[in-house]
């Protein structure tokens, strides 16, 4: 289900966006970013335990968290970063943190995506972080993706972009070759990530990311999750699977008129019942 | 099937026994061990890549096999060690070495088992290499698993010990509570494995094991299997299904008589068709 809404400039004020034009102001895919994200952040209430999200979309929540806690707006959060980047960001803005060893049970998640399908099944992990991040997201009562419009796709692996697979260090061609071949009537291509200075990307858990680029799709979601868990060799995939509540998609914003009104033109939640 | 079979001393000259008796001998555990490793070995033939096994029986395995080689009765045999040990105890006998990147399809390989099932199916890992050994063992065209009787079981986790299953250090407790969960109808017991030094036990992977105590069985294997490895958090487990190709099973050898010929009472193969 997709509902137009509009509000104010109240809850825009931190975009320091340039002075009111009368011509439309199109917004940068970051700018969306922020609205989505902060639109996210309104889902959170004081006392809340919070899986913190990792990627240019989820850091503008957890700055919005910190921001309201700076504030005293919000008060007794406790946050579960799903990386060590997202540990970093939170501790510097003072956001309380502790794990799910502690806290096995979360009230609500706020992360992005790479790709969100009609049905909100979603590819993540590639800003490295898939494994941490489906720990933590499994865990969640509510789980608020948020994403601009780019992201959304008919199935997935549907924008070209790759579907990241973590696995072991170990043999890891042996392993990515193995993944290229079960993914074969798809026209599977199998990469291993690097860091851009020709070396294996590595993960927060010491795993290396191959990314599978798939020309055709997969077909049934579930069962080639369970093909991908059953080589040994790999350690999670990027697929997330009837995990999201809520998907929060912002697109093509207009910024019109000198009282800085700003009228989101589509900004809709895609609500799970 | 099992088939009763003897043979002379002649294969048993490396196991070193007493002097021969006129009452019956029984032999140790570790000398039914090195029974069913020779017994294997005698799989091997010259040219052939090798999946080298790890823990006390397979160690007896490599040590036939570096012995056939210095021999000469072995040649151009390319191994592929399961664990860093293995590959330390290959270096040291001399065995030719590589890996699955270079040889992903193995000939033969040859290990043991914690637990072997009616069906040939295994527990492995309680030495901690489980990962590694499904990735080598899970390329080989025949895998002879090798024990004593003391692991044949009517069900997996019927020994009453550990069923392993290998983890990301992150949140491990969470993850052990998930999959003690999972096995709740099976009255599990989830527990971390200990180094013996108070510290976790850390695989070759860099990951934690959990030893799932299990008093009831699992139902059926392939559903519990896809569902370990559906918790995020979990890499690999123990248990090794349909992939044993033959199972030497030794024990109860009584050595007779002044000429140290050797009964071996049962000593049979279980061979899957």
């Amino acid at each position: 289900m997709a509902i137009a809404w509009s509000e104010t400039a109240a809850s825009m004020e931190a975009l320091s966006l340039s002075p009111p034009m009368s011509p439309p102001v199109i917004l940068t895919q970051d700018e969306l970013k922020k609205i989505a994200a902060y639109k996210a952040v309104e889902f959170v209430e004081s006392g809340m335990v919070l899986g913190l999200g990792t990627g240019s979309t989820a850091k503008h929540a957890v700055d919005r968290i910190g921001e309201l806690l700076r504030q005293g707006k919000l008060s007794n959060i406790v946050g579960i970063p799903t990386s060590k980047k997202t540990q970093e960001q939170a501790v510097s803005l003072g956001i309380p943190l502790s794990d799910l060893d502690n806290y096995p049970t979360i009230d609500l998640a706020i992360d992005g995506a790479d790709e969100v399908d009609p049905h909100l099944n979603l590819v993540k992990g590639r800003g490295g972080s898939l494994l941490r991040e489906k720990m933590v997201e499994g865990a969640c009562k509510k789980f608020v993706c948020i994403v601009d419009e780019s992201k959304l796709v008919k199935h997935l692996g549907g924008s070209g972009l790759a579907l990241p697979v973590e696995i072991v260090p170990f043999c890891w061609k042996f392993t990515a070759n193995k993944l290229q071949k079960l993914f074969q009537g798809s026209d599977c291509v199998a990469k291993l990530r690097n860091d851009g200075e020709g070396k294996p990307f590595v993960t927060d858990n010491g795993n290396y990311i191959v990314d599978l680029y798939l020309k055709k799709e997969m077909g049934d979601l579930q069962v080639a999750s369970d093909a991908i868990l059953r080589i040994a060799g790999v350690v999670e995939h990027g697929m997330f699977l009837d995990m999201a509540t809520t998907v929060i998609v912002a697109d093509e914003i207009q910024l019109r008129g000198r009282l800085t009104l700003v009228y989101l033109r589509r900004l809709f939640d895609l609500i799970k019942v």
